[in-house]
């Protein structure tokens, strides 16, 4: 079978255009309605796509409460949810290293994991935005390099509490009273700079073995983190050509860091507005655009650059004296993108914001199923991409949309599966089983009372 | 009507008995299977039960990997996955305020009320076992006093993250583009000792209001914090006396903390073995019996009391000269009841241990269904109980016996529903919905936009 295509579908609220919620048609009442999000799982599975896949964020992710929907429900939650009413597609969930406790998000995710029979993703983030910071005591951001160093031992930590449990360990011999086999079940004893956890996690490997790594930051220490770690990584490519530099990049870096580079899907954000037609495409997309309010755009826009707001002037092109990107301790490389499109482009202020508006920095191709089935395959076989994370502008219909009528165009070019192969969301990427670390890590742990005899029997 | 009970149904593996899983019929395999406990919602809701209840700990709970089923998946994720099956029973988890941080617990729970539209509650528990303690950093357990200072900070900042949405904040008014009133969404802006929370909470209030505090601790700094918070209370009381005596103890301080006392709800647990005679009740609790293996308790309980296990008889009462329970930093109000019980009863070193094995330091009943219902109705209506945690020490088939054979039994003598009245959990447990804080807190939220401008409007 030729190589083919990996498909998420990125869920956000009832769509990625941030006046979604506005359209007529549009539900309001969505955000705590578990069968909305379970519809749009089997919406995804119906289309055969890999994953459906949360972003998240533990505050009212960055937007004024008064502008948009603000209800954010946990994304484990609802995927565990949408788990039992689903049974082949993939299920991701973004989770910050910077606001949770390692053994805490490694046993959710290798929850939803056992749940699902071997299909979660975690997608790790590291956060710097104030606004969820100071839920969680921050009253400054945590600099990059900190955020990275301890994302790294995060990391380390989880991986390693996944890795615990070696295959075999249920003996469940009712006669003699032993249930696991303690030489089968391993502490991990971490000690490190900022975390101490001894493990073993409660939950043990699922189908899968553990869940698939995914890693969104694309900054200098992003990619140096996702080349050890990472299976899938959602980045945001602009151009075919920035999508290409990333993916040799990329490619090149999880060579170097001795993992082949074939178990690192790179997954560009894609925001497609579908029409039968160019005319009605573009119709759908002036139906969003007209909503968008520029103010509250703008003054973040100001902020950033560092530029006052009635300074700037919305049908010119950016200032050109604007703060430099090594000053922004957030995201980054979300800044540079944002500043690149504009000089690139050449677009006005105006222009800028509503790109930004429309796909949050991702890009948004506009056309016919064949368009933008021609666009995918042109980013898949040029070596820009191993796949797309789909960013419908408007929940659900542009998902349904996709599914229906750009989905059977890239079946019948032979780029992606008519049905499943397989159970799992490693199975669906083809990705191979990592195999548990138990062994490598040496000691079994025996014993462990709670508030009592701690004899630790410890076998070789 | 008259006054009806509160049944929880105490989840606990394949039950509560700790040798259950060694029965020839118990299945081996159900710690990872959600259809299994998705079964057991079904079960109870069947028996009209209040709900449906989950210990936790975060770590293998204190056991031995080699001797127990030791895999126990995140609750509030199985609880999920649990609600989108049923539409009526309560949904409790245990959680610690030692592990988490405010902010996600309060969005777990307040996300699990959203998805089962106001069943959730959130059993609030501090910890100090080691076992656990050491997959989050500590080296040695917290001290008693400090655990529940933080334990109180901890509940404040969550009640007042769950209080921050007013009724009407959503407005959807899709031509003007505003979604939430931002004069109804309230910050919390929470600075204490141990956390600093700015809120508000990306989640907002349930048909219940927000989920039911249920509280478990019944040492002295555990009833003052239930009498300030709890809405139910889960107890290990022995005897029917003990039983009246903190129940009264606990109903005059929650007055005295100036709470309306019908609105604590007050469980003991209950570990009832039912047999359709009593000859055959006994066969099934000697089954259980005769697989335990006395060694590890023996020397847990060695440890606890401070004496050599190879200087305790099996066959003699336990020795006099043993640790004070003001020397113990964990579950002193488990230690003393382990203690009173022996000296009570007289019993020997063996019987105790058996006894903890059986129920985990709750009283277990051994009858038929009208004498289980018997000793229901005794403490019911003698002002020892509003009700009971019912803990099979076999699980399905424990509960699948009380729901067809006790509840019945019950429900003829008229002290329990033949039918829910309402939807939600505090609808069962005849709790008020709880008004939101945000009107007292004053000012609304405005806008806090990510990484940028953070104009914040703030309207009284």
């Amino acid at each position: 079978m030729p190589r083919q295509l990996v498909l998420n579908a990125f869920i956000h609220d009832v769509g990625h255009h941030e006046v979604a919620w506005r359209l007529p048609e549009t539900r309001t009442d969505v955000q705590r309605d578990v069968t909305y999000f379970q519809d749009i799982a089997r919406t995804a599975e119906r289309g055969k796509l890999d994953s459906v896949f949360f972003a998240d964020s533990p505050s009212t992710f960055g937007s004024t409460v008064a502008r948009r929907p603000s209800e954010i429900l946990e994304p484990a939650l609802l995927l565990s949810a949408m788990a039992v009413v689903t049974e082949r597609i993939g299920l991701i969930a973004t989770s910050s290293t910077t606001y949770e406790e390692p053994y805490n998000l490694a046993r959710t995710f290798a929850s939803l994991d056992a749940i699902s029979k071997g299909r979660a993703g975690w997608n790790v983030v590291t956060s710097a935005d104030l606004t969820a910071g100071a839920n969680f005591g921050y009253t400054e951001p945590l600099g990059h390099a900190e955020r990275y160093a301890r994302a790294e031992e995060f990391l380390e930590v989880v991986l390693g509490l996944w890795g615990g449990w070696e295959d075999g360990h249920r003996i469940a011999d009712k006669a003699n009273g032993v249930f696991h086999d303690p030489a089968k079940v391993h502490a991990l004893d971490h000690v490190g700079e900022h975390f101490r956890v001894k493990g073993p996690l409660n939950v043990g490997r699922s189908e899968q073995g553990h869940p698939v790594v995914v890693q969104a930051g694309s900054s200098v220490p992003g990619i140096a983190l996702a080349a050890k770690y990472a299976e899938a990584v959602f980045t945001a490519q602009p151009t075919l050509e920035e999508g290409q530099a990333f993916y040799a990049e990329l490619k090149a870096a999880t060579r170097k860091a001795g993992r082949n580079p074939d178990h690192v899907k790179i997954l560009p954000g894609l925001v497609p507005i579908v029409g039968s037609t160019v005319e009605e495409a573009r119709a759908i997309e002036k139906s969003l655009d007209d909503l968008v309010v520029l103010e509250r755009p703008l003054a973040a826009l100001a902020e950033q650059i560092g530029v006052p707001a009635d300074q700037i002037d919305l049908d010119a092109p950016l200032p050109t004296d604007i703060r430099p990107a090594s000053e922004i301790e957030g995201n980054r490389t979300r800044y540079e993108l944002i500043v690149a499109l504009a000089r690139r482009e050449d677009l006005t202020v105006r222009q800028l914001l509503l790109r930004l508006g429309g796909g949050r920095g991702h890009r948004t191709y506009v056309g016919t199923p064949e368009q933008v089935a021609d666009t995918i395959q042109e980013w898949f076989t040029s070596g820009a991409a191993d796949g797309f994370n789909i960013m419908p502008a408007i929940y659900p219909s542009g998902l349904e949309t996709f599914v229906d009528h750009v989905v059977p165009v890239l079946q019948d070019r032979g780029l992606f599966r008519r049905d499943y192969a397989g159970t799992t969301l490693r199975d669906h990427y083809g990705l191979p089983v990592p195999a548990p670390l138990g062994a490598a890590s040496g000691a079994g742990v025996g014993a462990s009372s709670g508030g009592a005899a701690a004899t630790t029997e410890r076998t070789a």
